[in-house]
Order: C-alpha cells, then sequence, then structure tokens
C-alpha cells in the first residue's frame, strides 16, 4: 500500500506525517485575558440548522428522514429564539443554504431578531474526495444565497462534516472569511496555521463534548439530565477559568420538550453569574484577533 | 452517479430537492386552542404490538427472537392492559395483522376493553422498494384481518417501518383512513401535505424522543430511572404549553418488571392535574380535524 | 427469494409463519402459587463462566481477549463464591466444557460448596447452521466432561448462543434433560413446546433485561449504579408480584471491584425480605413441574 | 476452514486451544501482603498521549482527527500536571514516539516533574499480522526516540492496541523490560508466562473498567458524574481490599473542562485516606517483583 489514505502512518517517512499534522493546525492562543466590559466569561451559542439537509447530504428521500428535520424548524426554532429573547441572548446559527431556502422567514426573523449566520455548507455535504473547484463552487453559492435572503454577507463558516478538504482553508482565506468553527484542538479561540503558517483566520472552537450531537444524536440518547450536567460543568468551570462557553446544539435533537428546558436552564445560571459577556461568533473573533494571545 | 438514491443532493438541480422534500410533508398544525372538554393536555397512548413480526420481517426463525416477542404477549400486554383499567385510560395498540392473527384473544381483549387498534402493517414490512399494488394488498389485507378479529375497521396507520414508500399516502386516502401517527415532524397534530396539496389526513406525531425504542430497543438501553425522566418532562411540559402527550411503547420493551412502572406511574401524574383530556389516537385526530388549526 | 432465512414472511404463506413460531414456543405457565417453603419468591442466581471460550469460539487467540476471560476465573468467580458463601445462597453455574476443562479446580470448587453446575455448550459455540450429529456430539461430549469434573451429570442447559437449532430440543429429550434457562418468553418457568407438543422440559427463563451482558457487555456500558437500580426494580416487583427472580450475571462483566457489590447488595436486600426462597435451577425446574400452572 | 483466525474452537483438536491460551498468560500473583512503607493501598496512575497518532494509525489526514488529538496535548496533558502536582502525585505517561517527536517540549515537561514515561508504539500500530522484524524495529526505534528526548530509557511497556503479537513477549524480553501494562487479566500484578514459561516480566493489569476510553470513547460516552463513580468506587473497594489502583486516562478524553474533575476529585479521596502510596507503574512493578506473590 501506498495510497497515503489507507497505509498506516507508521509506514510512512517522518516528512510525510509531520506534513499531514501541519495541513491544518492550531496555531497561537488566542484567548484574551478579558472580554468585552472586562467579563471573565464569554458565552457565544452555536446552533446548526441542519433540517432537511441531513437527510438530503446522504442522497435520501424519506420522509421520515425529513419529518425529523422539519421538526427543527417548527419547534426546535421557535422554542429557541423563545428562549434566547427571554434572556436577551445573542446566538449564531449555522445554515445550510439549502435549509435557508426551504424555510427563507426562518432566516429573516434569525436576522431581524440580532442574531447571527455563518456558512454552513450548501446542502450539508461532506468534503472528503471533492475537487477543489465543486467545493468553491458550493460555499460561494451558499455565501450569495445567505446574503441574499439575510441582507448581510456571512463571515463565519463551520463545515459540515466537521471537517475541511485539503483546500477548504485557501477558499476560506479566498473569500475573505473571519473566522472558522469546525475544530476542536482547544476550548479557547486560536489562530489556524496552514502548512505551517498563520493564515490569519481566528478559530472558535468546536469541541464535541459542548455538542449535542455527542449526546443526542446517536443510536443511544442519554437522559436529558446527564447532559444538561455536561453542559453546567462546562460552563461553571469555563467561568472559574475564564475563558470561552460555545456549546452547538441543533434544534432538532435538543428541540423536544423533554430536552429544550437545557438551554434555557444554561442561560439562567449564565445570567446569575457576575462578568459575562453574551456574544455571537463574530463578536468572540473579532476580540480574540484584537486582545487575544 | 443519477440515482437520487444514492447520489448527494448537493448535486441536484433545486426542483429536486424540493420536489423530494414535498412528497410527504406536515402541513398546516392542527393544534385545538382547547381539547375536548376544555382540557389543556390530551394524553394518547400508543402501544405497538409488534411480537412475534420482528424477527419474521427479517426472514428469521430464531426461537430466542421469538421469545422475546412472545414475552410482550404473555406478560408486557396484560400488564399495560392492569394498568390501563386501574387508571381507566382508553388507548391505541398499533397491531401488525399476523400478531392479531397469533394472538386473536388479545385484540378482542383490547377491543372489550375499549380501545383502538390501528393499522400497523402485515408481518411488520419495510415498504422501501415496495411496488404500489403488493403494498396495497398488504395493507387491505391488514385491515380486513383486524376488522374480522376486532368487529371494527381500523381507521388509523402507523408505518411499521416508521416511514411511507412514494406510494403510501394515496393508498391510505384511497382506503380513507382518518390519521397518520408515523411522523415526526411536530409535537402536536397537524396536516399531511402530499406533493404539496392536502391530503385531509390528520397527522397524530409519533416522535422517537417519546418512543420507548429509541431508549430501550437500542444495544444500550438506559436504565428505566432515566426513561422515565424524559416521559415525566415530556408529560409536564406539554401540560404548562397545553399540546398532546403522545408517547409510544412497545410492550415487549416496557414490558419487564423493572420498567412497566414508568407507564403506571406516568398515568398516575397525569391523573393528579387538572385539565387532562385521555383520549384514544382516533379521538385526538377527530378532535383536531374539527377543532385544530 | 424462497429461502425462509433471508426472505421476510410477508411473502410466506400462513402456515409457514406459523410453522417457523411454533418450533420452539412457550406453552402453559408452571408458575406455582406457592414456592417451596411457602414462600412467594424465589431467588435462582445464574452465572455463566465463559472463560476464554469467548475469544475461542469467534476462532480467535488474542492474549488481550483470553486475559479478559482469564480475569473471569481468576477475580469474579471467587468474589462470587465469597459473596455467596456470606449470604449462604445457592446457585447454578452454565460452564461451557472446555472453561471446565481450562479450570478443573473451578469446577470442583463449585460442587463443593453445593452449587449447580449446568451445561453451557463445548466451547461457546453457536448452533445456526450446525448439522444434527455435530451438535449432538458437542453436547455429549460437554455433558460427559462436566460429569467428568464434578462427579454429577448436569441436568440443566442453556444455549452458549442464547438459540435453539432446529435439533436442539429433541437433543435435550433425549439426554434426559430436567430443564432449559435459554428463553425470554416470559419472568416465570413455563414448559417447552417442540412443533406445538408439550416437550416435558421446563423452561427457567433468562431475560436480557436481568442479564448483565446486556448492560456491561457492550460497547457502552452502563454505571454500576444504574445497572443495580435495574436488578433492585426486578428483584423487588417480583417480591410484590410474587413469582421468580432469576438474574445471570458473567464473572468477568459483574467481577470488577467496582461492579461486584451489586451481587452482594440485591442479595443483602432479599435475605432481610421473609418468604424467599433461595434455590438452585434444578429446584426451581422440579417445583415448577410439580407444583406450577 | 484449517485456519486457526476463523475457525471456531469447537473444531480445534485439544491440544490447539491449550496452546493458543497459554500463548501469554497470567501467571502467579505479584499482589505484596503491604506497599512500600507498609501502605495498604497504591495508586499508580496510567496517562495515554495518543495524540495525533490516533489519526495517523488508520492512515487517516483528517485536519478534525488531528485536533482532537492535538487537544489531548494543549488542554489535556497542562491539565493532568497542574492536578498532579496540586496533589504531589508522580504518574506514568505512556507515549507513542510520534507523539513525543510531535510536541518533545511535553515529554521533557513530565520528565523534569518527575513522572515516568512507558512505550506505547512508535505510532499507535496494532500489532496483528506484523511480522517480528518489523515489530522489534518499530519498538527498538520508539525506546531510541523517547531515551533521545527524555534522557532516560523506558523500561515499561503498553500495547497501542491493548494487544500483544506471538512475538511481543520475547522482543520485550530481548530488550529487557521490566514490565507490561497491556492486559485485563488480574487487578493486580501478576507474572506474564509465554507459552507456559515465567517469563520475568511483571504485568501491572490495565482493566478496561478503569480505562476512560472504555466510558468516554466509544459513540455514546457515559456522563462525567457516572465515570466519576465508577472509578470512585474502584478506589474504593482496592483501600478496602488492599490492591492496586491503576486506572488509565487519555488527555483528550478526560480533558474537557466538564471531566477533568475527575482525576482531581479522585486525587482528593485517595489523599485523604491512610496507608495510600502514590507511585509510578515502574515502582509497583519493582515492588510487585520483590515482595509480590
Amino acid at each position: 500500500m501506498t495510497d497515503t489514505g489507507v497505509e498506516p502512518a507508521w509506514r510512512w517517512p517522518e516528512d510525510q506525517w509531520r506534513a499531514a499534522v501541519n495541513t491544518v493546525r492550531a496555531g497561537r492562543s488566542l484567548r484574551p485575558k478579558k472580554w468585552k466590559g472586562g467579563a471573565r466569561l464569554a458565552v457565544a451559542l452555536a446552533f446548526e440548522l441542519d433540517h432537511e439537509t441531513l437527510e438530503l447530504a446522504r442522497g435520501g428521500t424519506s420522509p421520515s428522514g425529513f419529518a425529523l428535520g422539519q421538526y427543527g424548524a417548527r419547534q426546535g426554532v421557535p422554542r429557541l429564539l423563545r428562549i434566547l429573547r427571554k434572556h436577551a441572548v445573542p446566538a449564531t446559527f449555522f445554515v445550510p443554504a439549502v435549509s435557508a431556502l426551504l424555510h427563507p422567514d426562518e432566516s429573516r426573523a434569525l436576522v431581524s431578531a440580532g442574531h447571527e449566520i455563518g456558512l454552513h455548507s450548501w446542502c450539508h455535504e461532506g468534503l472528503e474526495g471533492m475537487d477543489q473547484e465543486a467545493e468553491r463552487n458550493l460555499i460561494a453559492g451558499a455565501r450569495h444565497a445567505l446574503e441574499k435572503l439575510a441582507g448581510v454577507a456571512p463571515v463565519g463558516y463551520r463545515a459540515a462534516s466537521a471537517d475541511f478538504s485539503a483546500h477548504t482553508l485557501s477558499i476560506l482565506r479566498d473569500l475573505g472569511i473571519l473566522y472558522d468553527a469546525s475544530f476542536a484542538a482547544d476550548d479557547d479561540p486560536y489562530e489556524l496555521l496552514g502548512a505551517g503558517e498563520a493564515s490569519g483566520i481566528v478559530e472558535v472552537p468546536c469541541h464535541p463534548v459542548r455538542n449535542d450531537a455527542t449526546h443526542f444524536g446517536g443510536a443511544s440518547p442519554l437522559s436529558p439530565d446527564a447532559v444538561f450536567e455536561i453542559y453546567r460543568r462546562e460552563l461553571e468551570a469555563t467561568y472559574d477559568e475564564g475563558g470561552l462557553f460555545a456549546p452547538t446544539f441543533h434544534p432538532h435533537l435538543v428541540g423536544p420538550r423533554s430536552r429544550i428546558w437545557i438551554v434555557d436552564e444554561l442561560l439562567k445560571i449564565a445570567r446569575t453569574l457576575p462578568g459575562v459577556w453574551f456574544a455571537t461568533h463574530t463578536d468572540v473573533a473579532l476580540w480574540a484577533k484584537a486582545k487575544g494571545g
């Protein structure tokens, strides 16, 4: 075997595994001493509005799969918006273009409520094996579609498959993207390196432990009480350390009545703590870029 | 690739993914302002009496698989009927025709206790790739068998695979079915659309979060205490919001002595709340059709 | 497709699915009004001493797999024997012949402590697709080996794969077996039917909900506290109803120090209840055969 | 079938399954009456610093996979070192050579803080099917690389795949390795046998129940509270019995803020108990070799 995709790295020469590791990598920390207004904790919520695109991305046409996705749009998002409004907290919504085209009123409602919309693929496509031109066209098309719907061009990106191709970083730079939110190399912001060089792009990390898909998305979902405890511990320990609490939720997963209280309760706790800054991912990225490190 | 079954939708033209999403879809909400008698909460329990058909549906002849199914009939259903009688609560039992033919006394006992029997396939067949004539014959045969056993023709349907084929909706309309209970696009009733057109069929939703197969049916079943907390939260949050609490249980899963108390305890809680209407799925569908939206 | 192993049963004629379901099936209940001495609850513990045979049965030679099995023999069984002695409780150990041959002192220690040894395959072989002569030779060989080691011929059987072949029942009858403990069609004892005919063999059921392999044996083992709650609920609800509490444990699964207390604590609870009969599976089968139904 | 790799052992002659079981096996117990200083409990923490090698070992080049590994190095290890320093507890770090080469400052920091570094493969390679020369070169190369970085040659070994090939034991003996920490045949130290003969190598066992990969590494991670309870029970029961408490953690798994407290809290409990010896794996192996059995 010589294909790096299948040959285990103990057979590779050193420069090959070093190059692989360095393709896209965490660089210097951009964690600031203080967040805006002197806050010790930044809270930046992320929601992925995948809706029907999860079914579509696997080439599926299952009415049952679509219905689960539609649940996110019919019940999940409205419940989340009510909670955000109640606590007066801004958030970032990563939206595949096809989700936005299927639910145009939703995107407009998010923007008019003061939330941020970020790029999240055209139709939840994975990038593995995709050629550069196709990937560039899909991201550019998605940005165009979101800008048209929301009236403002997105400046943040989260890969739908939680992974980059070999081309993604340079495409994002060409598009002038401010930040990415796909990786888990740290809890706090850092600069992305491409082939060992500073990319200028801020990473606002997205760790599986703070992603509800880890806990609710598999074959054996955890109980909501257990999941709440995980997020509560993340929130409180981040407050103690000072840092960024950036959890990710999916409206079709956290949306049910037995789970939606988790988001409400977390914000209730965060609202009682002194010195907390509630921000979008763009706010965090700009602050980290200016004051971090 | 051009087969829509395997090509991911980011390669599809827009009209193709729009058509796929619209094949069977949630239409206008049929959630009423109040339930019958001014109730704020409707409780409509669903039980799926799969029994030996889960093993048969995979073409299996395992005595161990049949025994697990038979457990549902020998211990699960009698325990459930005792609990329903104790709390004087009606319920809907979705019964594959082969289950009913293997356990004819069971179907008669359900009807004589005032419960509803709904369609749930001939022998738990999945519908994917089935031709229209075969599917129509199986559903029609199942309806005939249940009517003969129970003395009344079922008017409700739940797909055994929790999914429709491209033909299911029109078959259900031809059969004069009142409601379907297969989809998860909402918590409360809505109207099913077929290719974007109102179908006249009420959807009484069945969400995985309220289905015991999600929590007990996989390789790592949750503890009964954790599962109870999920249902208790669903019940109480639905009471707070006003709406429909329609959980699904399987007698072979919830039947064991360490789990059966979950159903008992939920009904005990619901019985203490003022303004609760205990109804079959047919009751709910008729009320939603008349007063919902 | 015409092979009954792969064609789903919705294509089968009625006599075919009826015959499949009736091959081995639960017959009349043998639950007695009272257990020996007027007890309301019978407690009959089962342990499966698979040891190295799980690795061998898959044709494996992994030292790591063998070590996990050996853990059952080195730590699991001695801890279990200490707990059984402390509470003066007899139990049934289902032992593959190869386990017994690899650990001959263990079998002798079990017998000298007053416990029962039951058949559990030659080397944890599954029976699917095995021809009748091979299966008969393996079971007869296993009985011979256990009798030689333990000084008494086993009269009980648990299939290693938790399943019968089409020949197993008649082989067990030819061998004069008193009871089987492989199936989950009930919580309490019943008579096994073969092709619809009473077999004379008592079934002492083995339900997955009371098998520690369900909770500890998969990729995501439950916490010991959650598992204890499941068994405690089974025990207490069986006491309330009157019946048989027959849990199954594997020494390599329940043996670790963080889990072994579950067995101790269950027996402590059972010892405090009035009217409990602690019995081997043979004791239960004989009583059920004489007084049940 | 005649290949022992695939033919189930019920078809093997007795000498074949006996030889397979005896290839590498637990021999006499080396559990001492007392640990150093008369302690009843030895606490020996193990950490596996897999970092980017998990992704590399599967021949992968996923930036997302590398980021998860890098998280272990950026956040996991520093947090663990702070906790170890706070409680003044030594530990053993099993480090694949490629991890050490990618993070050379980390290895030096571990050594300068007084911790032990053990062998853990070249690049997390599994050993199944590897020829003897390749395996010998990889282990020897890894030892050389670690010695060069850390200034001291490692004397302990943990297989990356938690398993030995048919050659591993003799390679370890040729290299003069003191102890292995790959197997789960016991909770307390024992001597490894090779083909039934004493090898002189001490086994410091590594049981899945004390490995955070079992609880956090799969598709459905447990809640941190449940995982803590497992370790707390292991620790306290080992203290009661007297013995070795040797848990294994991975910095990328236990590193997040919602989980890292588990290690802190365990050490806090252990620090309050009288008669506890905190030791590296080498300390334990030397004591067991001298005083055990």
